[in-house]
């Protein structure tokens, strides 16, 4: 038997077309947790948002779209890019947290699960393609990955495609400043398992940790900020300190777990792909990782960012992301075959991931 | 290095205690999916949808409990019934297909995922122990069974539980006559990797199927069949004759793979724990499966139900019926050891799973 490696083998993504750009936000009237008006001028409200997220835009989906239309159209992206038949797929796995909303409701539809439509949309015929959703908060992407490779690994699969989508803007408070955090996206890839000698790309390691004590509702679904809404209809809420300081203390540290199990030194890292959450805390957290190290500076364009004119897409983010710098989209941003990268994630549970990754 | 094999080391399930009986609903207005009002005396009805269904009562939940509460109750006693440090467990795979649905309101609740709230629930410190959701439709949690199997296998888990929870009490249409198959529950089991050498137990192989062509639909979400419902709010929705053909099309097959992968002689097999979806297509299944083998009529207790006194309950029927039986809560049913049996089921994607295990 030879050895194997679990190759990406096609990416693709799915960028809505509506901006929303931050200027859209100054006519909204924010209220804070404790459901009091915020006197600040919104439009100073919007540029402290700016100095702290990075974010200046991000994408609303159409509203006759939902979760897995963008879900599939990044998968048939990410099947043609990988030359795959895909009726040879032996699984079909969709991260999400939310399901299908659809535009003017406000229930989560999740039957069935976003990978049938996604099978159903792509005409997939073969019946042992198997699909099946999971959810792992924003890390639920960079999850299928490590599912995928856990399924060759047991000899039980050798294709799968693996898809992060995600309708942010249709569970937002529009009262509360976090809402202009999160946005719509899709990104997706084919996994494929190979023969170790005919390729060096590969996974080399993975991490994967779950804090679900005093954590577990850093992230959750509550009212909304205006005094006067219905309690029962209930948004993405944030503990945004509670969030930073979590990802502070544990991110860099499984990254580090990740890179030391792949047997690959600090200074053959040429990227790291981190799920794109808040600019202020994706710099620190990846200085962190290199303090690490004993490195205080981490090297130039070591992480490709896209949060500035996409916002958190939650799970769609880093394959977001990687298909972009692959497609040469990302401005200094590129990939030669052997490099080695790190794709890393955080988010609701609360989850962490990293996956170590050889290009 | 030895061959292993998975084993099922300790099951538990949560029974809500509210008992809804038939004669309850013959106070509904039943209306068809074409909004007409069913002027069929509903006396009739029930006792109709009573001979075909087999089901006499369902449990609700209470109005205060939610589905990854009833899922940490199971879960809980699957771990005393392993004798098992829940702080040494890999990972907890809850699947269900609505997630949390908090009573008067319509929306589904997974952020976080129920597998982070059981964790929580359970206090596991841990965070190595991976918590999270897989969306399947009802075959979810046989599912969960193959995916730990497959973690196993993969050298990356050696010890998972495997939930199934669901409230579909929250998701039903009470104008519609399907409302009257639908209840909740919890099933759990603590799964282990052990030496071959040591036991006989474990599971012998797994068969999975995907159907997502026009079967999509089979089960979805979609509005009331009361003519002036709000189109926007979904309930639970099943083109029961399609399943019902379409199960009657498949699920013998796949059993009968499944059966034939593990090398097993039909004559050795002692119990199928098949989904309680409807008495008439459970027996319609066993004997077509039986067929498959030339036998005209299965063998006597060959499949334990609860569908009389439980109603279906999605991904918490098998769990809950393999522990009942073990716990020797139904009549004519017992296990011993090295007996061969199936779990296999069916539901919305549409899905169709079976494993071959013995205990």
């Amino acid at each position: 038997m030879h050895a194997t490696t679990t190759v990406i083998t096609g990416t693709g993504c799915y960028i809505p077309a509506n901006i929303k750009s931050n200027r859209d936000f100054t006519v909204h009237n924010f209220y804070g947790e404790d459901n009091k008006k915020i006197e600040t001028d919104p439009q100073e409200i919007v540029e402290k948002f700016q100095q702290i997220t990075g974010i200046e835009s991000r994408r609303y989906v159409d509203g006759n779209m939902d979760s897995s239309d963008m879900a599939a159209i990044a998968a048939q992206l990410a099947i043609e890019d990988a030359k795959c038949d895909p009726e040879t797929l032996d699984q079909i796995i969709v991260a999400h947290n939310f399901g299908n909303v659809i535009k003017h409701t406000i229930q989560t539809d999740v039957l069935p699960a976003l990978a049938s439509r996604v099978k159903h949309a792509l005409k997939i015929k073969n019946p042992a393609c198997v699909a099946y959703d999971i959810l792992f908060g924003c890390p639920g992407w960079v999850q299928g990955v490590i599912q995928a490779d856990a399924f060759f690994k047991s000899g039980m699969a050798k294709k799968c495609l693996v898809i992060g989508t995600e309708t942010l803007s249709r569970v937002i408070d529009m009262y509360d400043r976090d809402s202009m955090i999160f946005s719509d996206g899709a990104g997706a890839c084919v996994m494929e398992i190979k023969d170790a000698e005919t390729t060096q790309a590969g996974i080399l390691a993975c991490s994967v940790q779950s804090h679900c004590l005093e954590e577990v509702d850093y992230l959750n679904m509550g009212k909304s900020n205006f005094p006067d809404s219905d309690p029962r209809i209930r948004y993405i809420k944030m503990k945004g300190r509670k969030v930073y300081e979590y990802a502070m203390k544990h991110v860099p540290l499984a990254m580090k777990d990740c890179l030391d199990k792949a047997g690959v030194n600090i200074s053959e890292l040429k990227k790291v792909f981190i799920h794109q959450a808040n600019e202020k805390m994706d710099d620190a957290m990846v200085n962190a990782f290199y303090k690490l190290y004993g490195i205080d500076t981490p090297p130039l364009h070591i992480m490709p960012m896209s949060i500035h004119w996409l916002g958190n897409s939650s799970v769609a983010t880093v394959p977001t992301l990687y298909d972009l710098v692959l497609k040469n989209k990302v401005e200094h941003h590129q990939l030669q075959r052997g490099d080695v990268i790190i794709f890393a994630s955080v988010g609701a549970g609360m989850n962490i991931n990293a996956v170590c990754y050889r290009y």
